[in-house]
Parts: structure tokens; sequence; C-alpha cells
């Protein structure tokens, strides 16, 4: 093996929500690429929530996107050109909203549709936010509902109508640039953005990463409307259920049933962030994402790993 | 339209090889993303051909690649994950002969595998090479032999022995990063790489970029051994036979039959640099590729655009 890279503050496989690289004395890049699947009918919207989930990884570390490039897989034999137009505007929609420049990228024949985007931020690495920073005592604050990943798996299926589908669009083509600008302000101990793994399965790698154990308070954690219902008909994306069973392994459930675990675990697509930040900040922090315009809620508190309960319990439901 | 971002030195849509940002006076990023399915049946050397070929657009703007990122599918229920790990190890070599740090990446579940590198370079702005520059006078100078593409597609239908074979793989494998050291040396206008469109389509880029046309003289063309006898028995990539159409709206062939025009736009995958120097420094620069141990032949020259034979003829090849 080489030496590693001094420069390289945060690398591959730490589980952190983006790589960190130090240019100079006061200037680091934060780099991420995110791609998938449609999981929405309307390409715009597509191409929205899309490029705000691949821009969050940046927001979750405190950094600033500053240049993104395409990622992209089309059926062009199926689906009309004109259609990835629709994707790529969608995208750039919310691109310029960050603030963030296209500078590239590259589409490949594909047999399904694909879409993402390669960002990359900058930060000062004074400020810079890992997700190994939780400490004792500290609160946990979210800034966007859970169970996206039910809704969205219930929209495919024709299940549900737009009253329930608009508001969780609309949330997953949210930036979490507001988030990002409140907790800069504040100053917290850590972060992360909530996505495929869920809830649980983002909290895990936290206090992993930070080694600390944590408990969560289920009546504060926020959902979307109708998220309850569609997993009470078994509307439940494959990705949640493996999402439940690996944070089975550290996470005590109590009494909680399988419906709340399932809601838990959910895969969020372009989800909030998940926040860190010492207990006396914590009403400043919920004031300033307030005037960032955002929803934050806390849902739990960090404790020491002396706490938890075996293995089994690093995670906590009460 | 929002006002064009200053700091933007090459944008999207330029048709250059990769987007560079200006971060400082003294600092500029360049950033590129690319990926494929496979090419050859060696997933160790599929890795290590796709990984150069990413990196070869950074080098092609005379930076220095930084940090990567993955993108990948892989089909996990009909191939064993090992592969995609010997896809990787084979990347992870090439980047580390190219001491470009791996920050991260995303890989989906795909029917087909597809595998390739964001890539991040840093370049001061007065050392950027663009495809902009070519003028008249100047001498064009290429660094890889042409026909991969036909022997890649000679391989994917087992017409080819490892002797055919062997010298292109190695040959896609070998990063730019010597052929870019000596442009650096000496001082070139323009540069590009020679990938999916041949060296007839990126030729075609520099011209219109650099407003200009050019002679290729087809006997100092270097190809790789058994290109023309495949060519012969019809082994033609399909994207090759796209790229003839598109370079016959601006090439004129002369008397050169249809299997010459086809290996002039044959679809390469990590080809060389096509470099254009002004004449008194062709020697140096031939000296100096040959000092990084790359064999750079001189193929043409650049005319001012006044000389072309109307739009059809701004590619002349005698």
């Amino acid at each position: 093996m080489p030496e590693p890279d001094p420069n390289v503050l945060v690398g591959f496989g730490t589980a952190d929500d983006a790589g960190v690289y130090l240019l100079r004395d006061d200037l680091a890049i934060v780099q991420t690429v995110d791609f998938f699947t449609p999981i929405v009918d309307d390409p715009f919207d597509w191409g929205r929530i899309s490029a705000a989930n691949s821009l969050s990884d940046i927001y979750a570390m405190g950094a600033t996107p500053l240049s993104a490039l395409q990622v992209a897989g089309w059926p062009r034999d199926t689906l009309p050109l004109e259609m990835l137009g629709e994707v790529f505007a969608g995208g750039l929609t919310v691109l310029k909203e960050a603030n963030c420049v296209l500078l590239g990228g590259h589409t490949i024949a594909d047999d399904e549709p694909k879409y993402g985007l390669a960002v990359t931020g900058t930060v000062h690495p004074d400020d810079l936010v890992t997700n190994a920073g939780a400490t004792p005592g500290d609160v946990l604050v979210l800034t966007k509902p859970l169970g996206s990943g039910v809704v969205a798996t219930g929209i495919k299926r024709g299940l549900v109508d737009d009253v329930v589908a608009d508001p969780v669009i609309d949330a997953m083509a949210t930036l979490n640039a507001g988030a990002a600008r409140a907790m800069r302000r504040v100053g917290v101990n850590a972060a992360t953005d909530v996505t495929g793994f869920g809830l649980l399965g983002h909290l895990g790698e936290m206090i992993r990463a930070s080694q600390v154990s944590t408990t969560l308070q289920w009546d504060s954690v926020p959902f979307f409307a109708g998220v309850h219902a569609l997993i009470g008909d078994d509307v439940v994306p494959g990705g949640t259920l493996r999402n439940l069973e690996a944070v089975s392994r550290f996470t005590n459930f109590g009494s909680h049933d399988r419906a709340r675990q399932i809601a838990l675990a959910d895969a969020q697509t372009s989800g909030g962030l998940l926040i860190s930040v010492e207990a006396p900040l914590e009403k400043a922090l919920l004031q300033a994402l307030r005037e960032e315009g955002v929803s934050g809620v806390t849902i739990g508190v960090i404790r020491s790993r002396a706490f938890a309960d075996g293995p089994s319990g690093a995670v906590v439901v009460v």
C-alpha cells in the first residue's frame, strides 16, 4: 500500500457523505457522485429530485456546491430523447438554484433510464462537518420528514393521489442548502444526509464514526402524510426491508412494532440533514432553520457509548 | 438565462475534453466523467483501460489528475461481485500510477456491467491547453496508433489472437501522462485526446474550435497491427460507421477508399493525444515524447480556414 495522502481529509470507505481533499491551507474540495433510475413519473421532477439528492452530500459536509458533471443512461430506442432533455432541464433548475455550474457529463445507451450528478463543492477546512463529531449530550435534529421511499413506491404502483405525492416530491426536490447555511451559522458537531440507508442506517454510520450511542424519540420523528397507511397496506420498497435487516443488528426497537421499524428504516431519496448539535445550541439551530424556511425537529439525543445496551443497543428507540 | 460565470474557463457544450473552473488566480480545476460497458474480457484489464480513458481528458487539457470518484453498474444476480472487485482493482492500479486519489463512488444494480471515473485535476490557468488554439502552420502530432475500436470488436467476436490484441490492450491501459508532460515542457497550441469520435471526429472539434482547416497525411497515420485486415473482413464497430457518416460532412477523403476512411474514423477507447504545435517546436516535442517513452508521430498540418475547400473540405486527407 502506498503512503496515505495527508491531503485526503475524508477518504473512500469511511462511510461519510463525500470525499474531501485539501487543496490549500484554506481551501478543500468536497466530492460526491450519485445517480439512479426514475423514482417519479414526471421526467422534469425526476431531474430536480436526482440533482437535489446529489447536491445534498455537499451540503451535509458543510460545503458549498461549485461544479457538477451529469451522469446519464438512456434507452434511445424506446424513450424519446426529448424526455431526457426534460430530465436535464429539471436538474439544471436545481443546479442554478444551488449556484452550481454544470461543467460536462457523459450519457450512454442503456436499457433503463439513469440520471445523477458528480458534484464538487468547496469548504474552508475549519468549517468541514463530518459524521464523526457527534458528542454525548448533543441533540439530533432532522430537517425533512421521513417516508419518501414508501410514498415513491406507492406512486410507482399507482396507489397514491396527488395530495399524498406532491408534498413528498416537493420535499425531495428541495435543496438542503438552507439547512446547511443554518448549521454553519450556529456551529454543529456532526451531520449527514438521510438517503438510501434510511434514518437508522445513516444514524448508525454517524454513531460508529463518532463512537457514541443514541436514543431516538419515536413520537418526535416526523413522517410525510400517508406513510403509515401505506406501510399498513404493505407498500414497502425492497431497499427499506434490506435496511431494516441491517439496522436491526445495532438497534433496540423496544416495543415498537414492525410497521414503525419499517418507517424508521425507510430508504429515502434526497432526505433531510441529520444534525448533531450541542444541547445549549439546539434552540439557536432550530431558530436558524426556521429563518431559512426549513422545518427542523429534534428527534433524539447522543449518549456515551458506555450507555449502549451491547452492540444491539447502539440505537435505542423509545 | 443567468449571467455566465466568469470563472468557467471551459464550459459545457464547447466540445472540449473537460470543464475548467477557476478557483484562485493561480489555480483551476479540470473535471470530466466517462464510463462504459466492457470492451475486453478480462475484468482487471477493463478496469485499467476505463480508468486510463477517464484520466485522459485531464491530461489532454495539460492538467494533473488529483482525485476521482468511481461510477459503476453491476448485474449482481448474474456476475459475481468479486469480478467487480477485479475491475475496481484494475482501475486503482492506474489511479495510483497517475498519483490520483480515489475519494468515493457510486455503484448501482444494472443489467449490464458499467465502469468509469469522474476525475478532477488541477492546472495553473496559464498552462491550460484547450482544443481551440490550433494555428495555421502548426503540425499535428498523434501519440498512440489508431484502430482500437476495430480490434476491440475483433476481440469480442473471438477473431483476433493475443499477438494482435495484447499491444492494443496495453496501449489502451497506458496513461497519457507522459504525453501531457512532454507537451507541457515544450509548450503547444492545442490538444485533445482521441476517443469515441475517432481521430477525424476529435480533429473536427479542434479545427472548428480553432477556426482553421487541416491536411492529414494518410501515409503518416499510425495504426495497430491487424487493423486493416480486420476492416477488410468487415470487423467494424457501429460507432465507427456513425463517426464516418458524421465526419464525411467536413472531410475530403480524395481518392482514399472506404476501408481507409473507416480506419481514420474508428471510434477509439483511451486513445492518444492529438497535439497541435508550432512547426519550429515539432522536433522538440517529438524528442520530449521519446524521452517520456511515448511514440509521437507527425500526421498533418494546420491550414488557415481560407484554405478549406468549402465546409466539406475542412479536413483534407492526402
